[in-house]
This record gives C-alpha cells, structure tokens and sequence, in this order.
C-alpha cells in the first residue's frame, strides 16, 4: 500500500459540508482514496510527494449523460443545421446505421478515444448510454462494449422507435425482450419521452420494466418543448431527468420537491439552438442541478464540461461554485453515487488540478484548456 | 535554405481566391514563407517532410485586439458581476495601478506567458495594446515591452481618463507628448470612445493627431450603447473598429459601404453580460468581420480564439466558413496585413492542424482543445 501527497494546493473545492473550499491545501491519497485533506502545513508523510505551485483543484468532473457508443460522423449535418439550411438525411437513425455497421473493435476504439478525450480535460467519472443500436443484439452489444470501459452504463433502447418499425410494438421488445437481455450489463435505464420519441405511455411502460428489473430510472425530457418527461420522472422516482429545457411552474415544482436531480445540457441547447436551460429557476426553486455534457456526435459533440461550466455561469445565471458543484456533485448525485464529485475522507481520489489559481478561471478565462494533471483513483491520468 | 513539406491534409482552409478549400492538400514552406500549395500527390520534393495524417488544416489565427501588457488579476471583480453581487474597487483602474506598481520584468513575463499560451492554442499573429500605464513614462515603457513580444503594437493612451485627471487636459497630453513619446514603438494608436471614457471630440482629437504622425488608426466604439465610435472610425479611415456591439442602421450601413473592418469580440460580450454583436446584419450588408479575443484582466480574459469562432457560429448566426475566415483573414484585414491569415503562396507560413478532419469541428465540438500542430514563421511552435 502507497501513499501519495498532493500539495501546495492554493484552493481546494472538497465539496464536502465540513470542509467546504480550503487555501494553501494538501489531500493525501492511500489506495486510490482521499485518506486525509486539509491545510498543507499539517499533511502527515507520504511515499510519494506532488506540489501543484499554488494551482486550484477540483473533483474530477461527474459527467452523467453521454452517448458515446457510435460510430460515423455528422459533421455536415450540423453545418446544414448552424447554417439555417436544409438537411435531408440526418438525426439519430444515421448514427444508428452507422453503429450497427462498425465492428466491435471500431465501436471500442471510438469509445476508448472519446473517453480519454475526456480524461484529459478532467472528467473522472463518465456515463454513457446505449441506444444507436436499436436492436436485441445491438443493444447488448453497445452495453457490453460500454461496461468495459465507462464507469455508469444506462440502457437506452428507447432512443428512437427505428425506421420502419411500429411504435407500440417496439416498446413492447424494449420492455420485454431486449431489456432482459441488455439489463446484466447496465445500472440503469433511459427513455427518450418527447414529441417524436416516446410519448408517456410508452415511457412509462418501458421505465416500470425496467425498475421491475431493479434498474436505477433515468429520463431524457422536455428537451424541444413542454412534455410528460420530467412529471413522470419524479413521480417514478428516477434518478435524473436530463435536458430540462422547457419547463412549466409545476415541473420546476416538482423537481424541487424530489430528488430527482435536473440535468442540464447546455453544450447540447446550444449546438440544437434552442434556449438555455433555466438553471436559475431550478436553484431558486430548491432543484438539485447537474450539469453533463450530452456528448454525442448529432447534438452535442463535445468532452468538455468545462465549456459546459463557462456557459452556465456567462449565460445562464449559475454562479461558479453552483456550476462547479453541479458539474461535479450534481453529476454524482445524477449517478446516486456517494463516492465521487466531491474530495472529502474516503472519497475515490479523482483529483482536476487546473493552470490557475481558482475554479472562477474555468468561467473566467473560457475556452482556454486549463486543465493541468488529473488524478483518478490516485493514479495520474494527465 | 531548408524546406519542408507539410502533407496528408485531409482539408485545407487557404482563405485564398484562387485555392479556396483543398482536400488531400499539402503545404511546401521555404525560409518561413509558403513556397507551394496544392494536391498532396503533386507535392514536390523538400528537406523535411511531415504527414498530418488526414487531419484538418488552416491559417493560424490572427487575434486583432487584445489588451496583454498587464499586470495583477481581477477575479473577485469577474466573480462578483457574473454572481450579479455589487463590486466597489473595480474597472480598469486597478489593473492601471498593479502594471504601473510592476517591474519591466514581471511585465514583460506576463506578457510572453499569455503570448505561449495563445500561441499553443494556435494564435499566430497578435496584436496587443498599450493603455494601463496612462502616464508618458508608463504608456512609452507598455509600448516598448509589447513590441519585443508581438506582432503589432497599438497606443492606447486614451482608454480611461485617470482617476483625478481632468478630461480634456489628458485628452491633450495623449494628443501631444504621451503621444510623441510612444509613437516610434507603435504602428496603431486607438481610442476608447464610449460615455465614461471619451467623448467625440476628445477621440476626434486623439485620432486626428496619430494620423498626423503616420499612425494606423482603430477604435473601441458602440461597446456599452450607440454612439459615435464607427462613425468617427468610418469616417477617419480608422483600420477597424472593435465591439460593434449596439449598432444602429446608419452604423451599419456605414461599415458595409466601407473599408473599415468591425472586429467583433464576443468573448467579452459575453463576459460582461452584453448582448452579442450582430454579426449577420454586419455580413449581409456586406460589412468585413472580425474576431478577436480582446483578451484582457477585465473583461474578457480568454486567449481562446477557437472559443470566439465557436461561439460566433452556435449563438450569433455565422457560418463555420465565415467564422473561421473572421478569425484569420478578418484580423489580417483589421491589420493590414497582407502576409498572414491565409495560405496562398507567399503567405507566412502560419499553418494550425487541428486534431480533427475539419475545421467545422472548431464549432461542432465547442470547448475541446483541438490544436495539434502550430507553425509560426515555417517554424513548429507546437
Ligand atoms: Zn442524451
Ligand atoms: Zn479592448
């Protein structure tokens, strides 16, 4: 057993409610977990000894909401879409073909490449999604892929009734057959519920399958308007609801009544042009918010939840430590997990040192990669 | 004389009429300068020889505006107004008192640190201000530390009345000593001509004497409001104009009908809660546009070109194409230069390979570093 301390740390954000934000700072790390953190000049021994010079650290980012099992391209989809012009063949049936023609390998390696994308800019805890397979066989093979590699798998059948196929009668495989088959490989289980998806009954009968299953609820909702999403949501007690763009009072109401955590997507708001989500009403309401960074290669193909952060402290409200927290412990909460997004005793050691002297720099200073080591585990990543 | 290929460009912004968008492309550079351009299978022979393997190509920003002769830190200021919080001691006047408390050397450090910094981000040319010193002796020593550093120097004596000055009096010292001081180290002079800074007539005093004294001619103008800023730039000649953010009819009407370039700044539209600059009026009028970063402690302290033309394309309605030219030929032109922000040959050899096969992606993945490669001058920089 090694030891590890990182010092010199001139703001630590632990997340923690006894630590709080500490100055002149130092965390030791002992198999992989935080084994003590405070101010430096008290840090205890340790094997091995890192000064960071001053620079802020931070969790890890939580990134909660990914789709990065795929493969293809749509890059001129989305300058048809930026441009205001026409596009005949795009959305997520592309990449759904795209995906079931890639070999394993492919799928992998674009997995593997994308998930080190995001490691190197400081995401430590990474989910993502099946759902570009769309069939019995794809789907469990998405999943497998995905288990091997992130640290939360969701199942996400219920992506898109496939072309071709009738829409009650697909919910009835996804339900049945394929979420039997995909449900030992994942956590948890998604449904896209919005005008050209799922409606609510299809979503609802997808998600009950799925909770019968013992699969943790997850749902992508009100993301191009005002729908049943995040209403079913919390009344099934799913952990997130995931975009959140368009609310009525009594969505932000009851979110603010659950624990349901609202997961906002700004990167993917953006690149869709739609409106930002009202990150300001869910925290004035008393929501749980997270923020991820959707990534996937039709609305939002981007690893960086530090634009992610910039964007909702420049435009959507959020102050920096609420967009730090979100994109972190937010994140974590999104995954009920209790071991990451924050860097008190015990916690997994997912350290983000930044090339700057606070977490405000990440708003700041946007656009600039400020990323400067990354621990995850204790192990340095970057 | 030694050369060197740059080949297996799978696509090549050239910004040159002749050449426009290649594919498969490669770059011949001889003693800094681009020798060749065209089909990578009819590249001819060279020194050296390096593959980009299909990866994207493009001039090397040229970020017009940006204020890095500077020292201290406005971070709580920063944190204060995106919290909505009042803040007392701010403005440009603490940065004024911190650069003139610093020592040529911590000035000249800070300066070369966030030229890397830009630089490894794939900003190739740069321009940077004078106008934290605003004494003779402080605007004289900004403009000399700035011209062993970049590569264009602006005098910005006129960017705040100091605290204590009457107005019109520092108007005529700029207009007359401050500026006989510092014009053998600067090609440019500009003005801040906006309420609270200058009004019309002392900018029109300033402009007219640089212009006196040979200089080249800029305007920060209709940052905060309407004003006379591009009317007066229009007017007098002035190489660009910078912000643009409120603009009326006649305002637009005026650049379009014009040579004077409106360099747009949208990283600190944002940072300071402005809207953004109406960049689609500008082109479809047809107006030349700019971006550049205006990176400065205030407000907008980002080196992040890629930032602005991500932005420019996701929330002020600009193409990829036009964006990316914006950022490279857009700010040659509000330099005139001639030399830099395209790749016909001739050009300096300012080539930036992004880690991706186009340079569509600068938009479609906002937030992810994508600079591979950086040559400034034919030499690697990155
Ligand atoms: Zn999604
Ligand atoms: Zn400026």
């Amino acid at each position: 057993m090694s030891s590890a301390v990182i010092t010199g740390i001139g703001e630590l954000t632990t997340n923690d409610p006894g630590l709080g934000r500490l100055r002149d700072a130092a965390l030791v790390v002992e198999d992989g977990v935080v084994a003590w953190v405070g101010a430096a000049r008290g840090a205890p021994e340790a094997d091995e000894r890192v000064d960071v010079g001053g620079r802020a650290a931070l969790p890890g980012w939580v990134d909660s909401h990914t789709h990065l099992v795929f493969a293809g391209d749509r890059t001129a989809e989305f300058e048809a879409r930026v441009s205001g012009e026409p596009y005949a063949a795009g959305g997520i049936a592309v990449t759904v073909g795209a995906t079931r023609a890639a070999s394993d390998e492919e799928l992998a390696a674009n997995l593997r490449r994308h998930v080190a994308e995001a490691r190197a800019q400081g995401t430590t805890t990474i989910e993502t999604k099946t759902g570009y397979g769309l069939t019995v066989a794809d789907e469990v093979r998405s999943a497998r892929l995905a288990a091997g590699v992130v640290d939360e798998v969701t199942f996400l059948g219920a992506h898109l009734v496939p072309p071709g196929a009738d829409a009650a009668g697909y919910a009835d495989l996804v339900a049945g057959e394929m979420l039997d088959a995909v449900a030992p490989h994942v956590r948890w289980a998604d449904v896209f519920c919005e005008v050209g998806a799922f409606d609510e009954a299809g979503s609802r009968q997808v998600l009950a399958a799925a909770a019968a299953r013992g699969l943790g609820l997850r749902v992508h909702g009100n993301q191009l308007g005002e729908g049943p999403g995040v209403r079913l949501a919390v009344e099934l007690g799913a952990a997130s609801v995931d975009h959140c763009t368009h609310l009525t009072g009594a969505d932000v109401d009851a979110l603010a009544g659950s624990p349901t955590v609202a997961t906002l997507l700004p990167a993917c708001d953006l690149s869709t042009r739609q409106p930002l989500a009202p990150a300001r009403r869910l925290l004035d309401a008393g929501a749980t918010v997270a923020l991820a960074s959707n990534c996937n290669p039709g609305s939002s193909y981007t690893t960086s939840m530090a634009f992610c952060v910039a964007t909702a402290v420049l435009q959507m409200g959020m102050t920096v430590a609420e967009a730090v927290e979100a994109a972190t412990l937010g994140g974590a909460r999104a995954l009920r997990r209790t071991d990451v997004g924050h860097l008190g005793v015990g916690a997994r050691a997912d350290v983000h040192v930044l090339d700057a002297p606070s977490a405000t720099h990440l708003a700041y200073r946007p656009g600039v990669p400020l990323t400067w080591a990354v621990w995850r585990a204790g192990a340095r990543v970057r």
